[in-house]
């Protein structure tokens, strides 16, 4: 089976209408993606989805920069890839022209990232299962065979992470169980957008605590009194014990943090 | 004056036809710039010129960020633009959505530049100096004020660089008489590209040290004997008491890169 074609979708949606995921220094996010769908020559629901995540503006250059990995995806047979998936990453990081734009880092790392993701989703599609699953039932050298040591060797090599996962094997069953009985901890960022009024956070607040969540993240980084008194909101609603976090956003240099967390 | 248009044009040269720039991870680079023309509605020479460069692929990348920036660029007065360079600087790199791509990492970070120093070209057109002599007339106070200090004051304050910048004050016109009349100490690295024969880089290596230079850059990071053999002739073509120095481009691991290292 061959990946036959990349498709690039450029996605945006208008959520600066509602200030959803607005903070201190994203204050009017437009959530977006550069999706992409790998089709292949297989059946029709041998594909692969993958996408990453931008606030709006900027994400045609995401989408070009997909348009640029498309000569090292297109017409890569799917086993292959799947059979050693450090050295797809390989392909993509070390195209010997493209890899002076990061390779690792900003534009040209989350792109990549998209693609990868769709190699993820599509080898999950066939094997009926879902990415966490497909993962879970590696064996620790399958697991092993995904990550590019090149550049931590001198710290962690393939060898020694094997080491680590067979040594944590024997009790894979019981914590697959455990998750699936209990599910796994997360916090909810939803409370407490920076746009959003006094009303909706305490609203946001008291649902999520009914829904089960016992961390709240809420955005900080503005007015001081204003982030006081919504900060005080949220505990309020979510009582003293479940934890309580707060986000700044890279809004505050280190004075300035060490300053407002203590008022806080 | 203001800036009233923001020119882009994807600037690339074939250079991988004769090797130059070639080495261990860069085998086939086309030297390319993603290249900035600010224009104004000034005298016709009031323009800035600036550039990114790249080495082919992606290049395009780039000139889609360059377009994303056009409305924080088209329309701003130069004099203002010149009063506070840093929250220029800032501008850029703060754009609530597009700041989500980097913004000081890879594409977005090198398109920002391209931008900003076009703002450094106009301005030493507008001061009729070439951009170092602008840079060397400005008073302690002014090329602080170019640095946007948001998340270094704890290491290094706004107030701390001028008194470092004033303390050198008084030396400063002869340190800019000596390297008028010895000019500033450089080293060449087009001696050495991966992809050069053995008689190309014996050729230039004589050339350079013709010309003046007294230190030499090789790429390494081939076949260890290649290495070995390229690094030796130019030893011997510069003689016992000149820098030699290589760059094997991120080709090793740590400790291949000790061992490598050791043996040259």
């Amino acid at each position: 089976m061959r990946i036959c074609d990349l498709e690039i979708i450029d996605l945006r949606f208008p959520t600066s209408l509602t200030a959803d995921g607005t903070d201190a220094v994203h204050k009017d996010p437009d959530y977006s993606a550069a999706y992409v769908i790998l089709h292949t020559d297989g059946d029709a629901e041998d594909t692969g989805h993958g996408f990453t995540f931008t606030i709006g503006r900027g994400n045609e250059v995401c989408t070009e920069a997909l348009r640029a990995f498309r000569h090292l995806v297109v017409g890569r047979d799917v086993d292959e890839i799947a059979s050693d998936q450090a050295a797809f990453w390989r392909s993509l990081a070390c195209d010997s022209q493209l890899r002076w734009l990061g390779p690792e880092k900003g534009v040209v790392h989350i792109s990549m990232a998209a693609i990868v993701n769709a190699v993820w989703d599509l080898q999950a599609r066939r094997a009926r299962k879902p990415v966490w699953k497909l993962l879970a039932d590696m064996a620790p050298r399958e697991i092993v065979r995904c990550i590019d040591f090149q550049y931590i060797t001198d710290a962690l090599t393939p060898d020694e992470a094997v080491e680590i996962l067979e040594r944590q094997l024997p009790s894979r069953r019981d914590r697959e169980a455990t998750l699936l009985r209990d599910g796994y901890p997360a916090y909810t960022t939803s409370v407490g957008w920076m746009g959003y009024s006094d009303a909706k956070i305490r609203q946001l607040s008291r649902q999520a605590l009914a829904d089960g969540f016992t961390c709240f993240k809420v955005k900080v980084g503005g007015d001081p009194a204003d982030d006081e008194r919504r900060v005080g909101m949220v505990r309020d609603a979510i009582g003293p014990s479940h934890k309580l976090m707060i986000d700044a956003n890279q809004k505050w240099n280190v004075d300035e943090a060490i300053a407002r967390v203590r008022a806080l």
